[in-house]
C-alpha cells in the first residue's frame, strides 16, 4: 500500500517568480504532479490545452462547478478560472505528490479541504526588487505596477497562514528550497503510514 | 536578530546505525552544532574529552545535576550520562542549530522543554538487518544480541512520538534525509521570526 498522498499548495504574489520555480521543479522533479487550472479564457499563443489550462466554455465551467467538481475557483477579468477536483483526488489516492499552484485566496479554501496540506509561500527577496522586476517587464503603466505592488504588500500579510517561506532570490535556490521542503514531508512520521510494517515485517 | 535557533533531537536504537549518520552530517554540514553528552565513564582509547564526551567525577555530575544544570541525565551500567544545558541554550540563543543525540527517553524529556524541538527517528531497514548489523559486531553473545532486538522493538514503538522517521539503509542517503529535514525545517514560517521584515524592508 503506498504512502498517504501530499498536496503542496504553492502561493505567491506577482512578481515572486512562481511561475518560473514551478517549471523548473517539474524538469527537475518529473515524479511530482502538477495540477492543470480549468479557465474559460481563451488560449494565448502557444499555450496547450491540458498542459497550461484546460480550456473550456462557460457552461461547461458553471456546469462543474454547481456538480461540485471544482476545489475553489474564481472570476478574474471576466474569466473563470478554477482547480477540477477529480485528477487532483485521484493523484493523492495513488500515494503521488500533487503541487497546486493557486492565489492567497484560494491556498485559504484548500488548507481547509485538506488540512494535511504543505503550504508554500514563495516571497520576492524585497519590495524593491519586486518593484524592479514589474518595471523591467516594461508592459505595466505605472498605475499598474503600483497596484501590483499594493497587492503584493497585502498578499505577503498571509505568509503567517504557510508552513513555509521560501525566498526567490537566486531561482536555483529557490527551486531546491521548495524540492527540499517536499522530501522533508516525505519523510514526516504521520506521513508514513505504514512505518512500522516497513521495519518490523514478520517479527 | 537571528532567526531562532533550532534544536534537533536524534534517536534510534543501538544498530541503526545513528553514530556513523551523525558523524557524516557533522562533516557535511559544520555550521551545524553538536550537544557533548556529560559521562561519568572512563574515556576509551581515542576518546577526547570536549569532543566525544566531556568526562567528569561522579560528584561533578550529580552536583550539576542538583543545581539543575542538565536537561536529561540516566544512568547506564553504573555510570552517568546526560546532556549539559548551558552550552545547548547559548547556541540557541545564537540562533544555530544544534543537534542531541538522545536515546527514546531521554527524547521526551526535550521535547518536553523545548516544544519547538524537531525530532528525527534514525531506523534500520527493517528488524532482519539490524539483527545482522549487530550479530556482524561479532562481540555480542547471543543473549546481548536478543536483549539488544528487544529494546530496539520496543523503541521502534516510540517513532510516532517523532517527526521524521530516517531509514538508514544507505549511509549517504540517510544522512542526505537528516539535512533535508534540517534545511526545510529552517525554511517554516514560525522559525523565521523577521520573514516580514525581510521582505518588506522600509516601506
Amino acid at each position: 500500500m503506498p504512502n498517504k498522498g501530499m498536496l503542496v499548495v504553492l502561493s505567491g504574489p506577482s512578481g515572486s517568480g512562481k511561475d518560473t520555480v514551478l517549471s523548473e521543479i517539474f524538469c527537475k522533479a518529473p515524479e511530482l504532479k502538477k495540477s492543470v487550472s480549468m479557465t474559460t479564457r481563451k488560449p494565448r499563443e502557444g499555450e496547450i490545452d491540458g498542459v497550461d489550462y484546460i480550456f473550456v466554455d462557460e457552461s461547461v465551467f458553471t456546469d462543474a462547478v454547481s456538480d461540485g467538481k471544482m476545489l475553489e475557483y474564481a472570476r478574474y477579468g471576466g474569466n473563470y478560472y478554477g482547480t477540477p477536483k477529480e485528477r487532483v483526488d485521484s493523484w493523492l489516492s495513488e500515494g503521488l505528490t500533487v503541487i497546486l499552484k493557486i492565489d492567497v485566496q484560494g491556498g485559504e479554501n484548500i488548507r481547509r479541504l485538506y488540512p494535511d496540506a504543505v503550504s508554500i509561500f514563495i516571497t520576492p527577496p524585497s519590495m524593491s526588487v519586486l518593484e524592479k522586476r514589474l518595471r523591467r517587464r516594461g508592459s505595466e503603466a505605472e498605475e499598474e505596477v503600483r497596484k501590483r505592488l499594493a497587492i503584493a504588500l497585502d498578499e505577503l500579510k498571509s505568509i503567517s497562514d504557510y508552513d513555509y517561506m521560501v525566498i526567490n532570490d537566486s531561482l536555483e535556490d529557490a527551486v531546491d528550497d521548495v524540492i527540499t521542503i517536499i522530501k522533508a514531508e516525505q519523510l514526516k512520521v504521520t506521513r508514513r503510514k505504514n512505518y512500522l510494517s516497513e521495519v518490523i515485517e514478520n517479527v
